[in-house]
């Protein structure tokens, strides 16, 4: 289905989601947070076939999500990294993660979660918070315009 | 393009979009998120094809997100309202909002963002911190198993 954009939607989430709301392109974005940046490496770790993934990375280094530059290995190959507006959506993959991780596993099942690198343990749980500190939920949220 | 079903994904992140990873299921659990309750509601807020809403709704209340109750004014009309699981998915809307905002408005838009319900202040922006409060970056952050 072509689907309608929201390119100029007043929304924030909704002009999100018509830049970064393919599924695909999440993974991508959560596989270079995780420090992937090969071509190969994000198509080992997808199992996405050549042409789509081609076309996801083309796509998001053309909405300035990603870009690419030689290697930092001085090697042939290039590399796709993180535009600092790529890696300002760690909040999103990470919120993503928190949900899966606290509805959608059962007991004793294999869970992989971002860790802190250094001492491996899970990071805070993320807090809708009001400007001056509250806890909030979604009752205690509108809608305004800025 | 029949994707490939991440169900079973040890991957927090992968799993949780394979169950909300629809750009149209997020935008209705955002209206959700917003009060919406009603299907004619929903209808005018998203423009979205009657075929197309009631398949969203369905797979949503399917997956536990969001459920089905008599409407609270005592009406004929059914309310659709979210499950504990589905009000637990804020964080991942206002991050989206947020970085929506943040990036993907010129100085002057109109942009309608989440905000606090009491003052009309915008929420305090998502933070991703260490289990002992340290702000984390991209690189600081590893995937572990639990």
């Amino acid at each position: 289905m072509k689907r309608k954009s929201f390119a100029n939607a007043p929304c924030s989430v909704a002009r999100s989601l018509d830049v970064i709301g393919d599924w695909w392109s999440l993974l991508i974005i959560r596989d270079a947070l995780n420090g992937v940046k090969r071509y190969g490496e994000f198509q080992t770790s997808l199992g996405l076939a050549t042409n789509i993934l081609s076309a996801r990375l083309k796509a998001l280094v053309g909405k300035d999500i990603m870009c690419v530059g030689p290697a930092s290995d001085g090697s042939a190959y290039q590399e796709y990294l993180l535009t600092e507006r790529g890696k300002a959506l760690l909040p999103v993959v990470i919120a993503l993660g928190q949900w899966g991780a606290d509805f959608l596993f059962k007991p004793g099942e294999p869970l992989a979660v971002s860790v802190d690198a250094r001492d491996g343990q899970p990071l805070k749980k993320l807090a809708v918070l009001s400007a001056d500190g509250r806890a909030l939920e979604p009752e205690e949220i509108t809608v305004g315009a800025l």
